[in-house]
């Protein structure tokens, strides 16, 4: 048996040491026990050296040693390396593409009037019709609601042109260079065809070409995934804007019944917190004092951003939320869902719940979600929340104490509202002029996992305390704006780790927002709602007049596990923005795959940087790394002439 | 360094062991070397118990073992292993839905005046239009095309329903099961990103689910690959009849221009084979005595089925068609190219020259194919291969002697007008009546690649031979047809392997059509064309009134290598036809998996057999595995009651 690792060594969080331990007192096997039991990594899939893709193998490659150096079929490291991070990106890719196709098929059918939901925010939905050109004289709400899912769905269907969501959302420098490229994507579900059949045995075996493809998946990922799921959940639920919410696994509260619902999209859970209100009275015929609905993953910063409910865990701990054995009910829909979940819940009288025909898990239940019966499935499952609190053990229930305020809801819109107030007519312009008189150094996107492997938070925090320090403006959004909410980073507290340029900025703003103070790190939403920092970047552009990869911008995934951060990564550096990962992304087998991507343009050859103007910077240290951007940011900043 | 195989042990075939013989002594290093080097498999993927899905892993677990049980997500091992295959599926599925969709854009421009192509079989596109319930009272012949091809994108676009080509080409008893279990699927490209995202980390952990995920990959192969693809070849490359072609290495010809065509989509090797004769006179300047075209792989099988095109190479020995020092154009499109032949092709005067833009292989030409240039690429391809005569190096120079003929060209079509000279009201019933007075026992189709880590043909000629003495027709495809054909199965000489019954039956049906005898092996095209066996057992189905799985059918892959092989072998399970594969399809990792593949619908839990009526059998010794598929084809006719 590998050694565990202490409690101290697996979370900052004192609450998640907490209940590990808990765990572990009741021999309970959590993910970062299971990552303690495979610390042996497998030295060939490690490097991306290892391929599965047809029955000549597994073949296993040692590019300088002693081993096979190419596999049977005769393809070597480099192809090996670039294929194995395509897949990777076509993982990513496809699940964003997903989110966004269910998400626009809830419209069509919501503007059909056969799926009860309402179109909560028109101005957006107008903004968007408008943005795709589509004719909106004299057509009802919805009408144009219509239209702009029939353009969404287009997007997984045209077999030519381009996606209507880059022809709308793409920036026009940035698409000139993929366009030239032959890399712009077409529609989303044809481009993760291609890609699964050029990746497959007998393929594509041109590393450079796979990294061509690899960044195709990227641009799928960011238009049909995040920038249309954002456009169209925030027509169906609202575009956020500011709000208060709690943070930790102390939102639990051992008076209510308790719902964690976890996942990504959010169709169902939306409905959730509707039927948790309506059937409020229900609860309290069975010894409750109510409902409390509480978000794990993006589903809970969807619901934190849009409603305020209270986010009880990031990814990497989303069993320890069972382990408080006070939670009736972890509602799932797809992604980042642990299988693990189950195992624990068959200790607790938690009851997991699968809601999508294709994502179930074994002897959990499954309550089958459609757009057309939302309301039943989000009725049953809270009427089977309520029947499970009599079921509850008291004796098992550990809640650890206190949760920490945050404030979030910082959509683009949300941030021009504050902005415009100090100019209404260009509300972009006090960001830009901070930007150039250096009140803001840079903006840094921290975002994207934790990984029950790595410390968790250590990264997310660290790299946004020394960017904040340096004066650089935080946007975040994912699991990496679980940690930071966490640790005091979205309140007035946090201030104290900003520079003081910054922290005078944000006080400024925070008055005319009707707060003391914005905070250092501004939520932006869930994984998908990476599309709003690179709109926020794109409008930036645009004011300035210059490519996106000239602002001193950057990315940071520090704690990323899911092949959605590295598709998100990809994105942004088509973008030209350079993105920090802070954990191996698997490509040390091949030098060439590797000096691609880290590669300055300065260097031989083809590299990322001199395509696109934004590079992978791979760094573990988050102290190192946050200097590599800052380094990154000042020479943006020189070539901008600022 | 591993020891290397006796070139004895490599193939049954003389001329390839006397090319790798060659190869060796120059130094040459082929797939067949290269499977020796790796022989040391790794355990964990070849069980199907790695994963590569997050940045958490690697994982490698060991379900009884004393390392990790779950990966760190809580996967386990049934879930790992059925999260493996359906990748397996997904990698198939795409291969040949792209395929289908390539073929399908070509018939549109075609239809529209825009690619340099006609409609070859006027009478095969009515009949698809008619069987797609088409309008086509007072259309044109380019109009009908059109709308059929526009059906057959739908099948990549549509959103709700079922695939067309399922509507047109399903059988209606497997049907009633497929939409039951809500397995059927809408779309092509749908149902891969669906796929792709239920098998991503933090997807579909129900290895049940999973594995009907893979039966849906199975039919996304079948109706959008498989079937679409045959449909819109014969409309516009013509239906298969009768022809005459000679197998080996030996089609070589040292005194010609010699160009392989090698991958799988025919729209560019049909026209190189026209602009070969076009441009003859011109190879005649370069002292040529004119231009060679063979086949390799499925290329192969396409244009030999139509044009009667030698076939030099199936999958596992391609390299060795360039190490016969003579070929001046290797030209590949996609699927089973092997990188490996570029580093031959460089020890060469040989150009390899890529065609698709998603597949390259770095060192290669690339010549671009889009169907509107198709005369362009085709043209500059054969001037290339022209230009390289004069590089070529004589001394270098070694063709094996001698080929063997063959007759193929079987189409469902073509065997219905043989049969129809007996019965020309009911072409199926003499088969039928033979099948019912058991002239033939059973049906089998022998498909699937050849493998170089495999003994090349052994299983193919083996499997074969075991089961034409036991008088069960075989109709072949893809490279075990190339196995087949070279051992003289595809010849009059072939009918000594026969079975009495059956070999009384080949010559009565033979001289029906104009030959001596039917061979014994009925050639029936490319890997995309085992929708032509299901077709005839459809046919056979109706005119019975059972379902396909009631047949005395099977199939049999003795020596896949691809993943496409597993997802036909699938599409075959689903209908009910027991398929046979001879090589480990790693999923021994689970025995809930292997057990629902390969048990009998009277095992306990669920079974493919239970669900469908046709299992999977992994045998790996060629008379063993004939044995059980005689007992199933046994079981079949009792239960059919014959």
């Amino acid at each position: 048996m590998a050694k565990l690792r202490e409690p101290e060594e697996v979370s900052m969080d004192t609450q998640i040491q907490h209940m590990l331990t808990v765990a572990r007192s009741r021999g309970i096997e959590t993910a970062f026990d299971r990552a303690d039991q495979t610390s042996a990594r497998c030295p060939f899939g490690s490097a991306g050296l290892c391929c599965r893709s047809c029955l000549e193998g597994p073949c296993r490659i040692v590019p300088n040693g002693s081993g096979p150096r190419r596999g049977v079929c005769g393809a070597d490291a480099d192809t090996l390396v670039a294929r194995s991070l395509l897949n990777t990106m076509i993982q990513g890719a496809s699940g964003h593409a997903e989110h966004g196709r269910e998400v626009a098929a809830a419209l069509l059918k919501t503007a059909e009037g056969k799926a009860p939901y309402v179109i909560r925010d028109v101005g957006k939905l107008m903004q968007v019709a408008k943005g795709l050109n589509l004719e909106m004289e004299g057509k009802s709400i919805n009408e144009v609601a219509k239209a702009v899912a029939l353009a969404a769905l287009e997007d997984f269907q045209k077999h030519e042109g381009v996606m209507n969501w880059i022809e709308y959302r793409g920036h026009h420098k940035s698409r000139e260079i993929w366009d030239k490229l032959g890399i712009t994507p077409v529609n989303a579900h044809l481009e993760i065809a291609k890609a699964v059949t050029r990746n497959a045995m007998g393929g594509d075996a041109d590393p450079l070409n796979l990294l061509l493809g690899s960044v195709t998946m990227g641009l799928v990922d960011g238009y049909s995934g995040l920038h249309l799921s954002s456009d169209l959940q925030d027509i169906l639920f609202g575009t956020p804007k500011a709000v208060k919410f709690n943070y930790s696994l102390g939102v639990l509260d051992e008076k209510q019944i308790n719902i964690a619902v976890h996942g990504h999209i959010p169709l169902l859970s939306e409905k959730i917190v509707e039927w948790a209100q309506i059937l409020e009275r229900k609860a309290l015929t069975v010894g409750a004092e109510g409902i409390n609905i509480v978000g794990v993953c993006c589903t809970g910063n969807e619901l934190l951003m849009r409603q305020g409910v209270h986010a009880a865990s990031s990814f990497s701990s989303q069993e320890l939320v069972i382990v408080t054995g006070a939670l009736e009910a972890m509602v799932v829909d797809i992604q980042c869902i642990m299988p693990g979940i189950q195992q624990v819940a068959e200790c607790y009288h938690t009851e997991i719940i699968t809601t999508m025909p294709h994502v179930k898990i074994a002897g959990a239940t499954h309550v089958n979600f459609e757009p057309e019966y939302a309301d039943d499935a989000a009725r049953e499952i809270v009427e089977r929340a309520i029947r499970n609190f009599a079921k509850r053990d008291p004796a098992k229930v550990v809640i650890p104490g206190g949760s920490v305020e945050a404030h979030a809801g910082f959509s683009v819109e949300q941030i021009c509202e504050v902005t415009a107030k100090i100019n209404a007519d260009k509300p972009l312009q006090p960001l830009i002029d901070a930007i150039k008189n250096g009140a803001i150094r840079g903006v840094a996107a921290v975002i994207g996992c934790t990984n029950p492997r790595e410390p968790q938070d250590i990264g997310n925090v660290t790299v946004a305390r020394e960017l904040l320090k340096n004066n650089v403006l935080i946007v975040t959004t994912g699991c990496a704006a679980h940690s930071l909410a966490k640790f005091g980073l979205m309140n007035e507290g946090g201030l104290e780790a900003c520079g003081d340029s910054l922290k005078a900025l944000l006080r400024q703003l925070g008055q005319h927002a009707g707060l003391s103070a914005l905070p250092p790190a501004l939520h932006m939403g869930s994984c998908v709602d990476n599309s709003r920092p690179l709109d926020l970047l794109s409008a930036i552009a645009d004011e300035l007049d210059v490519p996106i990869s000239s602002l001193p911008a950057v990315g940071s995934c520090p704690e990323t596990h899911s092949p959605k951060a590295l598709t998100i990564g990809t994105y942004f550096m088509a973008h030209g923005v350079d993105v920090h990962v802070g954990v191996d992304p698997q490509v040390s087998g091949s030098n060439l795959v590797t000096r691609t991507l880290t590669g300055s343009r300065e260097d031989k050859g083809i590299t990322m940087d001199g395509l696109f103007g934004g590079k992978l910077i791979v760094e573990i240290d988050p102290v190192k790394a946050a200097a590599v951007l800052l380094e990154r940011i000042d020479i943006k900043r020189r070539t901008l002439g600022i």
